[in-house]
């Protein structure tokens, strides 16, 4: 399965990539992270290029990564800085590929395509995420299942009703509103509950379970699989600066072409010093996002095997909208890229 | 791997389906299988035609299953009932296979074939489970082996001598009597032993141990892999009636290609109300089923791999010829099929 | 993947064929090795031609293996010597293939190739391990990557500087001599620590942790891949005789493509009675071998998954020369039998 190359792909958490090499394959290309020691990340190919075994299982010393097997050495660059052995020449092709990655928003961003493309200015904005005036919480799962599958599911929250207790609403699912003028690079899935009373998750947050309000979850998506979504309830009619706010990002990353790299975060412009809040959060967003969606998920992988989703001609409702756009967005970008 | 469409298949015991609905691949097609309020089974398509998420995950409400993911509906007829969202509209394609089923002789029997040639009375002879003369246990278990590889199994029983010290007698293997005028439909292999001590088996049944007398082991099998043995012993030279006869059910559905659902039931026409007596064959079953039949046939099957065991010319031995012809018959309605 | 037939492979060292029946895959064979009343060694196909279950799973009766399934009785010569069954004809093909097998040197050899070519002198001399002037201690491992991976691995020591501890000398990975006049059959690889403190590994063995010497590691490689390590440390240009030699045999043995049976042993000449000392080996090398070789490799074997290694064009270093060599001979004698 090819993924889009000029496009930037959240990698780790900020926090992830430390002194301690940390493996993880990105879209099917075995990667070593680290940090240098002048705070940068680094990274390289997990594979020595000499008799292939994984570069992580060797030694960190310095910026320098010396295979387990013979010693030969690798600098951030994936350039061969010692071979320890017979005459010590250093073969031509003793070299590993090194990735672009930069760090914003507490995540390190890696590039897979053009090097004069990669416009760090093209990461979409989750600056919520270290906006001062909130509180972030962040976690990671993953996921046996492709990212398609994942985004499709959070750009159709009318799920919510189903599969989250604490998101249910006695009067039903949520009011879907279809996107107006649609744009090339970011899909808008909008639901809505006008003058209901709040679910149990608002009114964990403080909303007062008697009262009235209106309940948005708008969701906003950005290659390759970026969601962000802007949750709030307010009062009825009321403007949105008023009410509640918890904004969630959702950064999806193809492990391979059936699993996934999972990271989100929720943060909050209330309450924010309040570190029960945050792990009862935490605690809220494994509840849902490991405990019920990752099973269906998964269940939903595991029936269409190997297939692509769309090959199988699904009965298509009208909430299917936004995930049908953002495959179709994907699409394209993959075939200009061909 | 082909399976025949017209035929029934055991597909659970009666007492498996019930207001919990279960899950149950047969012949490669996933099901999920519940009890209507009105007492009778449906059996549809266990796969939401939306996104593909298995049914079974969902909650059934009435004679309805909605779907765990986002709430569609669907009856037993397989027809979508509900579109929660949007304008509401069900779309032509909203739909899922149904599966016809009928209940006889406490098993639900299970059609793929043509619908009106899905007559009940083609189902084989299997009264002797509900016979009220006779007290009948069952049990249920799973092997990891083509259900042609347990047929065989059953189609010739001189293995008993081998693999199950219960079944041994101390003459050697049982006396077979070739087929004489072969059905189309059915196949008969009949073992015998005339004269003899009884086995383990018929001493636990209550035939004493220093008396002889003729024990007979007669093999039914009838499409696609149903098994009936008349297995009893009596006085030498005595008419059957007189002794113990405890006739054995194996019943065999392919899950798939190389897995097995196997159903089986002893049923007795003495000592029928002795409890204990039913936990012991209960416990003998699973002795002899499970635990010694199964890890041969499982070996079997990793050493043929996914190849079909004729294609490898196996040696034939006279006792072979009941599942040789129970193979032909198969065969025969596949190529009539095709 | 094609193995060489003509070439002798141990199968088992001697002490693991009894009279309880091994059933053992050697180069994609299944075969069961039991040990005859007169004390040879009789290794047949592990697979009844009557039903294809694994032989092994019978009885053993004087020199008669029983199949479990129907009993079918087998000689070692693979010819089938009982049907219990019907009027007891033997089918002509009812026979199972016999593989020819010697002992020498502690260890049972199979041959695969032309019987006429099955010289026994043709063995690759570990006459080490029977010597009585050494004490060896011998064990296995499985492992989960081909057998060349092994070897390679064995035949580029320097390895041992950065895998093992205990091998590691403070002055760097060992001196290198490449090989002068290569033999078609044979490869040497042969590295030397001139003057060096030893390591932990003769500290170990009694040589004093404050005295210099020659240290050499002199690595033999015959077909298919058994591999004889001549090492010991003396002191600074003082004769071999003089100091501590511990040679140390490796037989590698193809189980099927990916996957290895790997026999090891260590013979010295000094300390023979010493039952503590060969513990403490046993010990070492579970360390050295199970514990740091064995998880590299099989690393190394994901990394390149199925490929074969050459054709995934590695970096060469000098240090790869006899490995290269090895498989270069492997090579010609495949092309030569094919």
């Amino acid at each position: 399965m090819p993924f889009i190359r000029n496009t930037w792909y959240a990698a780790a958490w900020s926090k992830e990539i430390t002194r301690q090499m940390l493996a993880r394959t990105i879209a099917n290309e075995k990667i070593v992270f680290y940090r240098t020691e002048a705070g940068g990340v680094a990274a390289i190919e997990d594979r020595c290029p000499h008799r292939f075994v994984p570069l992580h299982l060797g030694r960190l010393e310095g910026d320098i990564v010396e295979c387990a097997y013979h010693g030969l050495c690798f600098d951030p660059s994936g350039a061969c800085t010692l071979n320890p052995h017979g005459d010590g020449k250093i073969p031509r092709a003793a070299r590993v590929k090194s990735y672009k990655v930069v760090e914003k928003y507490n995540v390190a961003w890696l590039w897979f395509g053009e090097a004069e493309l990669a416009d760090e200015g093209l990461i979409a904005d989750f600056s919520i995420m270290t906006d001062p005036r909130f509180c972030t919480v962040s976690s990671y799962l993953h996921v046996r299942a492709g990212y398609q599958l994942i985004s499709d599911n959070l750009l159709d929250l009318s799920h919510g009703q189903y599969i989250h207790p604490m998101f249910k609403n006695a009067e039903g699912p949520p009011h879907f509103e279809p996107e107006k003028n649609p744009s090339d690079n970011e899909v808008w899935a909008r639901f809505s509950r006008p003058n209901q009373y709040p679910n149990k998750y608002f009114q964990m947050l403080g909303y007062p379970a008697d009262q009235r309000g209106d309940h948005r979850n708008f969701m906003r998506w950005s290659t390759p699989s970026l969601l962000l979504l802007d949750v709030g309830m307010t009062g009825v009619g009321r403007p949105v600066e008023e009410g509640l706010s918890i904004p969630t990002s959702h950064l999806l990353t193809p492990e391979t072409d059936l699993t996934t790299h999972y990271f989100w975060a929720m943060s909050r412009d209330f309450r924010q010093d309040e570190v029960a809040l945050s792990e009862e959060l935490l605690r809220v967003g494994v509840a849902v996002f490991d405990d019920e969606d990752k099973p269906v998920i998964e269940a939903q992988q595991i029936a269409i095997d190997t297939s692509e989703l769309m090959a199988l001609n699904p009965v298509l409702l009208q909430t299917d909208g936004p995930a049908v756009r953002a495959r179709r967005i994907v699409d394209a970008k993959l075939q200009a890229e061909r």
